[in-house]
């Protein structure tokens, strides 16, 4: 694809395409749009080369996200927000909200330069998929992934170890004595999901039970689908005893609906969840979750940014410590096979 | 303040002062940090004119947070840089994290012309305090108030009726009964904290009860304050029956409380929020709550903006309507003046 296809689609001229992506400013709006909008169709990438031309740095960096509006992030943004800061630069933040037009548009002004450098949360290069297929845009910057990894990219990578927290959380279900354990997923095709459900293999694996095809229930990290799994659940004649939920959020929806069905929590079910944001503290019941470091995890993908804008090298992968954290919506399962019962909030102390 | 003196303070010449501010790629980043803690420091403002002489626009909005980890803004920020983005304006964020160097800093930006606009949800201008005390910075941009009026500035504000919601919040405590109506305050001279003290002021005095500072809690809005209050009333031989917390994050955390020491809520003590998060509804017990339209709050004020950047005339005050959302963290008190009984959750229909 080129300049010149661009420039047609947009009824522009090849210089105003130029000009819209190196100095936006110096182009009508209306005009500005018809390029961004040929851009998208298109998918005409700018040659970095030409861009290179301009020296002048911006001291931005533009944090793309999934969906601002998920709480999850606010601290991951406060922490790189206060890196960048330090280091004296700005951040300018896309929220990309599913829209292939605005995708499209960040590619298009990132490879104009009009950022120094892109921390991307969204799981994937510009131009290509989450399965790493199509070309990715050449966009000529520094680029680190956080929390969502972009395995088939040559970019620094800031991430926890989502397996193995899955299969200790599983692990921890199993060894509190549950034999049914529901998983709850996110996003299908995300990499977060693929990796928690593969630790969640793991884990049953490790704890000698069988996966169960039926124990799947399909969500996407919001408070809704947790809401929907738990529908789910309380119309079943046969329910699991634990369900393990790849969200706090998720969670939280989820015990949310069990509870206004008269289930109890842990008592007829246990849930657990993940992510430790700080409604899981002050949940009811206290919820049973795996700790990410969100600040810690958003300054260090600025530090390793500002170290490869700076010119001094950094790691391709950096794996924060998760932690397991026990709290209140677990317990050992006392109703296995019942129908729910009137059960006092009493623990077992013995596995069965 | 002079320009001769940010250049004395900070060891290097007026013209570098100047490039520091309009063309900071053009200065070394040691230049830059000691200009901008000399700005900092003696509180210089860059004069406008001479800005003006820039004359690019850089299609770029500054949105001013105090607190970028508190997830109330999430929702806001989706709904400005929606409506920004449609218009063709990047978003900027600044947290201030009540950091007097970083809003230094950003008044320094914004007088550099590094935006064309900005969004400010901090409650007060740059170069002033809350109280609207000290001299603004000559920003020279158009500027909107979000959510936190600026009541002694002349700019667009976008909010809330603050003091009718929680005047409404109030009465319905009353009207369920209530005679004994705690308030969990925001921040000392936080102008949202005074328009909902005043309100509360305004229903118990609509309600025929009297005012009694014993029942004033202290809080921020955070979850933390909640159970800090919490814990409080659970110490107290006489408590309140209902606790009004002015923000949900506040109300969560005093439930949290509240039901880890085997109080009940509603049964024993009545609780009830503000802003509608999306946590609010699935809080057990659910929480009854204003109604806050953050998203549209968010969209209006980038609306109120752009108009401005476009040279349209915008109104100068917009007030979007509130809710009251009832659901199950406010009933009728059973217990008045008794220690907390084991009671179903059966709600009196009659208020006594």
């Amino acid at each position: 694809m080129r300049i010149q296809d661009v420039a047609k689609l947009a009824d522009v001229s090849t210089a105003t395409v130029s000009r819209a992506l190196a100095t936006p400013e110096r182009v009508s709006p209306e005009a500005r749009a018809r390029v961004l909008e040929a851009i998208a169709k298109t998918g005409y990438v700018p040659n970095p080369a030409a861009r290179s031309l301009r020296s002048q740095k911006t001291y931005m960096v533009l944090v793309v996200l999934p969906d601002l509006s998920n709480t999850f992030f606010s601290k991951i943004l406060r922490g790189i927000e206060e890196r960048l800061f330090e280091a004296g630069y700005g951040m300018i933040i896309s929220d990309l909200d599913g829209s292939p037009e605005k995708e499209a548009h960040f590619a298009a002004f990132t490879a104009a330069g009009r950022v120094d450098g892109a921390i991307l949360l969204n799981g994937h290069l510009f131009g290509q998929t989450r399965e790493g297929e199509g070309m990715p845009a050449k966009i000529g910057i520094p680029l680190v992934a956080l929390c969502e990894a972009i395995p088939s990219a040559d970019i620094p990578q800031i991430e926890i170890d989502n397996r193995a927290a899955a299969n200790r959380m599983t692990q921890h279900l199993a060894s509190s004595g549950h034999r049914r354990i529901a998983y709850l997923s996110g996003p299908a095709g995300n990499v977060l999901e693929k990796e928690r459900f593969l630790g969640y293999r793991d884990g049953l694996k490790a704890a000698g039970l069988p996966f169960d095809p039926a124990l799947v229930l399909p969500g996407d990290y919001t408070i809704e689908s947790g809401v929907k799994a738990g529908q789910d659940l309380v119309a079943r004649s046969t329910r699991p005893t634990a369900v393990f939920c790849t969200s706090d959020e998720m969670a939280i929806g989820l015990m949310r609906t069990l509870l206004s069905a008269g289930l109890k929590v842990p008592e007829d079910i246990s849930v657990a969840g993940f992510d430790d944001i700080e409604f899981a503290a002050v949940a009811e019941p206290a919820l049973t979750t795996i700790h990410q470091p969100r600040r810690e995890l958003g300054q260090m993908a600025a530090a390793v940014l500002i170290d490869l804008l700076q010119g001094r090298p950094s790691p391709k992968r950096i794996r924060l410590e998760t932690e397991l954290i026990i709290r209140d919506s677990v317990a050992s399962p006392q109703n296995i096979e019942k129908a729910p019962a009137k059960s006092t909030r009493t623990r077992a102390i013995k596995p069965t």
